[in-house]
């Protein structure tokens, strides 16, 4: 067994073979923090998440990098306006950072709500300002990038007719021929700046209003979208690493610019497996402003969007985003959500129940075929998450036993129709499979109203026990209550409460 | 009533006036997150954040900026010399940005199980490298720093010489004397470089080894430490600010440091008001490694130090630590700790059930001693958080309203004694106080182990009632677990289980 992945650079899957095992840099285009993370976010951080996790299981010393975008054009709605009077105090103004802050931190409590790890660095876009200044000089020297009026854009057309000789065409990843693109390509914004509409900014001069501006040999101005990743990758993965990952609408321009850039400077294509998650539908349409259906994270949490008839907890969204591989188109809708809750629930409620239970590794099996079928079942597992992350056929697999584990539950079949050692290698693999793999958390549900509504019903079965005389149960209700550490109080008139040690 | 705030610089209480009401712009010194925070972070980490929380609840629009320090000299044990090995790949190698994240994580989760308030800005030292020199270079250009083998020095001498004829010294905020100082500071590395032993690094030359690395005009190499906190306040609260905060251990040199660069470049002192916690001593002692007392925040929260008996929830540190005035010195010990814990439940439950219950404002008083006292200390609770956060004082007061409330509740008094409109207001200002000032959260207490404890009483006492033919009780246990969503299961053979919905 090998793990296989999709190399969208390759359009083929691949076994996967890391430069420098056991070693594994991977880079991850995270999100730029000028907004609040919504579904369209989740899909890859938890794609890329369960890729870590498994080249983790599988041994290798990853460095996962993900990088948060904070550098830009920053606005909260209705405030810019306001910000462009610039004769205010500094208090006074809008300041970028601010909604950096804002929603860098809401960005990093839905992925930990998701139980995403955090990656090994997050370099932010900001903090390596100096960095992408330096690549932006070594691509000038070489002739790549030229200057316009305090802006510095990269070459594409020069790029394109260099690199298609050394069978490196711009438009290698994404499959975009450089002629097509000249022939469509609507005009921009400063293109009379630049040499031709193809060319992308890597510094932008900072237009008077602008707030986010840092000095450059170009004068003061802000790096272009493009370059971070290049910087960023290099810096802390070197010059060619393993897996580049993103969703696919980061392909073009986004990811083919990155690979420009970073030939340019390191004379190599920066990464070996270009991986690209499939984009979330909401009820068969594209999401967007125009069609209102853009879901936060914290709106899916809370179930306050329009859309939803209902909170949804985020193992539900991390478990029907896992339902599908990753590569497949997935549609989001309310329906689909609840279909997933409930089967998440069903698959738990077994694991949970056999987790707990204890089983001898000597007793035989008195079903051999059933023996057989569970321990196939379970072996397929790894198999799957190596055919490029089949996290579907993972989660059908998991769903296989469920009716066995739930047999067993009802006693509809007994523990030794499977042998000890099955039924062990069962619990295992589903702890791996479903904790540390798939990364889903047991969810305790358990809420403070539950336990009191349980206490005030113990309370009052003491109560009549006492009122039959009969001591024996109201003593036995006190007595393990206070052993686990509930006191109950105030009993003389009717009116009882509790304190918990 | 105004707000009046122990000013270090004027060594005296002084009414809180902001340059540009409502604009309040504070800067805290943060943490240097190259190991985890321990429980000396927590003390000025709580006391600004009730300081944020007191001038948001006064109408002020604050933005609080707390700094992180990640550049600089990152080790983590045993990984150091490991680093220093060059010729390894990139993949291979100590990243010092790995430290960062590991360790900032860690940070912002012990800030959040404190209830702590994020600011509005935690701007980080790599992040602002081209502030920094920018600053140096003004610092340069003004004749107070000079380079020395591509490291830069601030010329303290010199600055002290100018500065002193303006009434601003150098140690204005400490108080000690410059001469002092030249006679008493022992040598130090690189010190041949310097002028003089007193002066301090703004820039420093990077050895081969060291990896943290950044492009400046006198070469490779890295920020001192306090030029981070002088570039970032002026940055994001501009020339004169309101208020600096931070340790009283930081007063010198780092703060006397930061006034000195700050000047030069601003020509004016940094902050108007700065104010400074008192330290943590653990039983007694200092803390430090050499005493084996560094209790980080992680093993006071599991228990696991070895000079606690029991893990201490988030909530008891930070009551704890309230339970002073910030300038006070505070003795940590475990018995402390324990005492804190069993006031803070005192409390809590008392104000919880307090918080329960429906007074109506129209209902007259018939004790109006009791009346009036309640009325006391509550009106009491501002004055004592405007004269200089007296937080120990709040404190004092919600303990002498506790017996009144646990008075009420086992019916020693009666609700009449107090009018209902004081009884609201005594509501009122505790949630205010308790929850928004001091930042004190209820905590929930509840574990699925208690809520699985409980619910096997109620399933045993089910059966003994079904055994003795109390099909009354075994029918209203399982209707009002079912009314709760939870469901008996599988009670056919003695074996007991239930599932929640």
């Amino acid at each position: 067994m090998a793990l296989k992945i999709y190399n969208s650079l390759t359009r083929q899957k691949e076994v996967f073979e890391p430069i420098n095992a056991p070693y594994v840099g991977m880079y991850v285009c995270g999100p730029t923090v000028s907004g609040e993370s919504h579904l369209g976010h989740a899909r890859p951080f938890i794609t890329f998440d369960v890729l870590y996790r498994y080249l983790l299981h599988l041994g290798y010393k990853v460095r996962y990098v993900r990088n948060i975008t904070d550098a830009g054009h920053f606005e909260e709605e209705g405030k810019v306006a306001e910000d462009k009077i610039t004769s205010k105090a500094i208090l006074e103004k809008l300041e970028p950072m601010e909604l950096v802050q804002k929603y860098t931190h809401l960005y990093h409590w839905a992925m930990d709500q998701f139980n995403n790890l955090p990656p090994s660095i997050e370099p932010t876009a900001t903090g390596h300002i100096i960095e992408q200044i330096e690549m932006i000089k070594k691509i000038m020297t070489d002739g790549f990038a030229y200057e316009a009026n305090g802006s510095v854009y990269f070459d594409v057309i020069k790029y394109n007719e260099v690199y298609s000789k050394k069978n490196q065409p711009y438009g290698i990843l994404s499959g975009r021929n450089l002629e097509d693109q000249l022939d469509t390509t609507r005009e921009l914004d400063n293109q009379d700046e630049k040499k031709n509409k193809v060319d992308f900014a890597l510094w932008k001069k900072a237009p008077v209003e602008h707030i986010m501006r840092w000095q450059s040999p170009w004068g003061e101005g802000f790096p272009g979208w493009h370059i971070e990743c290049s910087a960023m990758a290099t810096k802390y993965l070197g010059k060619k690493f393993d897996i580049h990952g993103g969703g696919m609408d980061l392909q073009f321009p986004h990811h083919e610019c990155e690979i420009a850039q970073s030939t340019v400077c390191n004379h190599e294509l920066p990464a070996r497996y270009w991986v690209h998650n499939n984009m979330i539908t909401i009820n068969g349409r594209k999401m967007g402003k125009s069609y209102n259906n853009v879901v936060k994270l914290s709106e899916l949490f809370d179930g306050s969007h329009p859309i939803l008839t209902q909170a949804y907890s985020p193992m539900t969204v991390r478990f029907f985003i896992l339902q599908s591989q990753y590569r497949g188109t997935l549609d989001f809708s309310n329906e689909a959500l609840q279909a997933s809750e409930k089967a998440l629930r069903r698959l738990m409620d077994a694991y949970e129940w056999l987790k707990a239970q204890s089983f001898t590794s000597e007793k035989k099996s008195t079903d051999a075929s059933l023996d057989q079928q569970l321990k196939t079942w379970v072996n397929e597992l790894p198999e799957f998450m190596e055919d490029d992350l089949n996290t579907a056929k993972v989660v059908a697999n998991l769903f296989e036993m469920v009716p066995v584990i739930n047999s067993l539950k009802d006693k509809h079949i007994t523990a030794e129709a499977v042998s000890g050692a099955t039924w062990q290698l069962v619990q295992a693999q589903l702890t791996l499979f479903i904790e540390q793999v798939l990364g889903i958390k047991v969810e305790s549900g358990v809420n403070k109203k539950q336990l009191n509504g349980v206490i005030h019903l113990l309370i009052d079965i003491r109560k009549e026990a006492k009122a039959k005389k009969d001591f024996a149960t109201s003593d036995k209700i006190r007595n393990q209550l206070l052993e686990m550490g509930i006191q109950i109080k105030d009993e003389k008139d009717g009116e009882v409460s509790f304190t918990f040690s």
